[in-house]
Parts: structure tokens; C-alpha cells; sequence
């Protein structure tokens, strides 16, 4: 069955959703990593509904928003496929009317790692989720851990302001090769897309050395980046963090984590392990 | 009947409120213009939360926390008069957490008239009204024009991250002289009492002038300032504004809204009257 397709806020927010009600936000041109939150979403769900927003907010002004990819056609096929409740599909004008003034903001958490170099992005996530969960009102929000500072971003703000929705976190889906999906992917050329293989090489090596004793975070970042490097990538940030708070570990733990972005090409890919 | 009285996040979110619910949040130490908001709330749903917090994050470092005036029991025999079915009464702790970090932010509105000299202020009570809707999820919010540009912050807030509270604005309520009623009217000596009158009295100055076909707002203002200064009071502002814009306007039109901040003795007191 064709899912719903709703564009305005107030007919998604005058629809009766019956049961337990699952969300999964997106930007669309939906790959398997999205897929799989869907899956997620349906199996513990009564009612799936996708949102498929590209969120101008969260872009800062010499990012990717103009040409960031868009498949509405094939988005709500692949939806269908999946038997999809509801898709939320609104405006830019409609999210964001002329006099729009209104910002969530976390503090700390959203200057580091990818808020370094994106010092508008969370605040432009956080707005739009807390709208969006708003507008749905999910009992659960399926998110990847693909953006995984993202995660914790999301969930400090739930906590803080009080949200009734809970977030479900699902594994980070990759390509055969390891590379982690992204809808920005597709930027890359043929030999990018091999360089960019780097990154989850790197994070693999990091891995294998903190299973072979190496505690210290710096050495292995030090291994990481020689890798990067020789694949002509340029690295944003690696940084081996806890979890929980995302604070900086010097000497790491199992369960830490390590993110890391970086340049290939003109394209900023993101990636993340467990340790 | 006596009202239930909650004090944690969970209890209230897991209580179920029947039919339309109605709500009025305050700091405690209620008044006359308190009780119309909950007997209006009273007229116009099936149950009524009344929340008592004073909250901290809408002080300045400067400003009167410490000594805002409290008295639960008094309130709580007034909420019971009143047929009121829920008190919500949380602690600072459970309010606001050690690691919280989250904040709501109303841009330009937010900055003009009392956020000039309270810059914190509209923050503190955007986030917590952000917290108590998504706590108590009512139908409907009872305001009091008293706080006419918070009126106006909350109402852009609620527009812009699309909750679906309603907000409901209650007239602005006077004790017998004229003086607006607030908390913060016991803070002053029998002679500031007197002095107070001064901001009623310069309103309608101001109202008569304009009803005599002045409609220069620089004008009346030099009138009501000369008044205020009479009665030993220190301008912090007056302005004449749209209603809804909070725009500043030269030459003033029926419905427009003149606002003022004065300082008597070592209290902020504020009024606002329709032209």
C-alpha cells in the first residue's frame, strides 16, 4: 500500500495515528542505512510515519544545501516498498514561515567534533526535531548511529526539555567495502570513492590496536591520520570520546568511542566505532 | 476538594487528564490576577494544572530570586477554593538537572522593551514553558497581559516550534486603586505603594491624551515621564507598540499598546495599557 503523504502541519497534526507510533526523521534520497531505521520502526511500531525534510537550518552558508541530492519519486517507492504508514513531506516555507524566530540550543556538546567546523548545524537539528516531534508526536524516533554525536545531541535535548518521545538507536549500515552510507556518497568520484574507503579503515585499525593493548589515544590517532593521509584525505577532527558525554579520552576504554571526519574530494564524510 | 499535589516529572507525565485540560503556570505567592486566569481556565476545560515554580533560570545574576515572596500552604487553600485539580510543584533539582543544557531562544522580540535591561530573561521563561507543556500537555494556557511581551514571546514560540497548546490572554487585573497586581507589589514601603500609582495614572494619561487626538507617541511619553518623576519613580522604558509586532511606533493607532518598566524604591515594576 502507497503511504500517505501529507505536506502540511496541520493535516499531520490533525491526523489520528493509532497505536504505538514510530518516526523516523530524514532528509531524504533514502538508502539502506534510512532503510534500516524504517525496518527498526516497523517491527516495533503500529504506525511508521518518514519525514523527508531537507532542513536549510542545519546547513551553514558555504555548505552543500543547493546541491544536496533529492529523489522524492524513488523515495516514496522504496517507501512503499516498506509499507510505510505516513510521509511527512512540507515546505521549506511551511517549516520556516517568513517570521520564524525560534531556536533550540544545547550548549557544549554542540561545539565540539562536527560542531567545530558546523557551528550552526545542531542548532538547526535541534529545532527542526523538536518540530518535527511536535508536529508527529512519536512515541519512538528511530535515529542512526552513523551521526552519533547527533544521537546524543537529540537525546540531551529530549532529557532536558522534557519530550515524551524516546529515541531508538540502530547500528550504522555500510556499503560492501565498509564504507559508511551516506546520501553524500554520491558526491564522490570513482577514485574518491575508493580513498574514502579510509575512514573505516582507520577506525578498524584503531580498533585492532586498542584490542592488541594500545591504550593511548593519541598514538593511535597518530596511525589513523598516516592512513588518511597517504588517501589524500584531510582530516576535520578524530577524537576518541565516552560515550555518553562525548568528552575527550586520553587513555581509552572499552566502550569508548572513536568519530572522525574528513575531506575526500570536496566531500565531508563522517564515520564512528565502537572500541 | 483538595487539589493532588505532584512533584516529579514522571508522575505528572504518566497522569491521565481528562478532556480538555487547562493550564496556568505561576511562581506561587498568588494574587487576584493569578485567580482569574485559573477561574477561566476553570470556565473553559475539564481540568485545571496549576503549576507553582519559581523558576531561576528567568533571574538575573542581580535580580530578586533569593527573595521572591513563597507560600505554598496560602496557595494551595487558594487552588483548593477554587476547585483546581492538579499542582504541579517541583524542585529547582528536578526542574533543571546538573547536566542540563538546553535552551528555547526567541530571537528580536526578545531583546526590546524588557530583555533590554533582563537579557536573560525571556530565555528562562521560553525553556520553562517549553518543559511545563511538554510535562502537562494542555489544550490550553492561561496567560495574563500584565506580561504582555512574554505573551507575545510565548505565542511566537508556540507558533514557531508548533506545540499545540493554546494560549489563552486573561485581562491584566488591578487592585482597587489601579495598580496592577504582582507579586512584587510587597516589596514596597507604605510610600512606595503610593509612588507606585504612577505607572496607572501615566497610562491613562497617556490614553486620554491620544483619545484628545494626540497621537505622537515622543509626546505623551514626555507627559508620562514627567509624571513618574514626580513620584520619585526611575524610567527603565516606555514604549508605545504594535500589538503584536512589538514594533515601536512614532505615530500611534487605536490598539496599539503602550508598555513601561519603573523602578520604585529598589523594585521593577511594569504595566501596560490598550490606547
Amino acid at each position: 500500500m502507497k503511504p500517505k503523504i501529507i505536506k502540511t502541519i496541520q493535516e499531520m497534526q490533525n491526523t489520528k495515528l493509532s497505536g504505538k507510533v514510530g518516526f523516523v526523521p530524514t532528509m531524504g534520497f533514502l538508502h539502506k542505512g534510512h532503510l534500516s531505521l524504517i525496518r527498526a520502526a516497523k517491527r516495533d511500531c503500529d504506525t511508521v510515519v518518514v519525514s523527508i525534510f531537507v532542513n536549510p537550518s542545519q546547513f551553514g552558508p558555504n555548505e552543500d544545501l543547493s546541491q544536496y541530492p533529492r529523489d522524492f519519486v524513488q523515495d516514496v517507492k522504496l517507501l512503499s516498498g516498506l509499507e510505510v504508514d505516513y510521509i511527512f513531506f512540507p515546505t521549506e516555507k511551511e517549516m520556516y514561515p517568513d517570521d520564524f524566530k525560534t531556536w533550540v540550543n544545547v550548549d557544549k556538546i554542540t561545539t565540539i567534533l562536527c560542531g567545530k567546523s558546523r557551528p550552526i548545524h545542531f542548532q538547526g537539528v535541534t529545532t527542526i526535531v523538536a518540530k518535527l516531534m511536535n508536529i508527529v508526536n512519536p512515541d519512538m524516533m528511530f535515529l542512526g548511529e552513523k551521526d552519533f554525536q547527533q544521537i546524543v545531541v537529540l537525546e540531551q535535548m529530549i532529557r532536558d526539555l522534557n519530550f515524551k518521545t524516546k529515541i531508538v538507536r540502530c547500528p550504522l549500515i555500510r556499503e560492501k567495502d565498509g564504507l559508511a552510507m551516506s546520501s553524500r556518497n554520491k558526491y564522490l568520484s570513482e577514485k574518491g570513492r575508493q580513498e574514502a574507503l579510509c575512514l573505516y579503515l582507520s577506525l578498524l585499525q584503531a580498533k585492532s590496536e586498542f584490542q592488541n593493548g594500545n591504550f593511548d589515544s593519541l598514538s593511535m590517532k597518530k596511525k589513523m591520520e598516516k592512513l588518511i593521509h597517504k588517501n589524500n584525505g584531510i582530516i576535520d577532527y578524530i577524537e576518541f570520546v565516552d560515550p555518553t558525554s562525548l568528552e575527550s579520552k586520553a587513555k581509552v576504554r572499552k566502550g569508548d568511542r572513536v568519530l572522525l571526519a574528513v575531506w575526500i574530494e570536496d566531500t565531508r564524510l563522517i564515520d564512528n566505532m565502537e572500541i
